[in-house]
């Protein structure tokens, strides 16, 4: 059998929790998550790796320390190993975030936003 | 400096040449990736890693050995480590490529298609 199509607007259908990262595919050992966000996450910073976040619907900001980041759909960003940073959104946003599998969504920082990792959709 | 935004369409409005991808982003030692598709390419396989397809614009099929896989906008596809794949598309299609960094387009098949690596956008 070749492999399966996914689609995005359909896995995003099946969920609905929100900063509760979601795996629709492997690439080696790199997961492709989808996740909705809405409002004020944590600061954190992941310390072995980089994060890709790209809008698939709506819009978010991505603090920095040093500054902000705006995207709107059709755009990404990665943010550096170690960087501290924390991702916001004024309404429901969603997004595609591309890493290595067992990145935790909260990284050092844990706390009640903390999703349970590698659930798949 | 935080990091910078990545516009998919203004990267794609920056090249026009099929079937030579374009590296528009890095996470970690794997790349992001913009291709113009149409018409055939080559079958070939990756004997190392898994490669994955987003369609952004358009429509796109992958054949397998065992099989066709249609692609439309929104759509994903990992085509696994070392399995013969031919992408074609009946008209221009702009696609998302990940996939670890060095991996050259027609893999173990060579040929005219055969696009420089590593070229950014």
């Amino acid at each position: 059998m070749p492999p399966a199509v996914i689609d995005i607007q359909e896995k995003f259908a099946l969920f609905s929790v929100q900063w509760s990262p979601r795996v629709i595919a492997e690439i080696n050992d790199y997961q492709v998550k989808l996740a909705r966000l809405e409002g004020p996450f944590v600061w954190h910073r992941h310390a072995d790796t980089d994060e890709l976040f790209q809008v698939i619907r709506g819009s978010m900001e991505i603090a920095f320390r040093d500054g902000v980041v705006s995207l709107r759909e059709g755009q990404l960003c990665v943010v550096p190993k170690g960087v501290e940073h924390c991702p916001r959104t004024e309404a429901e946003c969603l997004v595609m975030i591309i890493e290595p599998r067992g990145v935790v969504n909260t990284g050092d920082a844990g706390g009640d936003h903390t999703a349970e990792n590698d659930v798949w959709v």
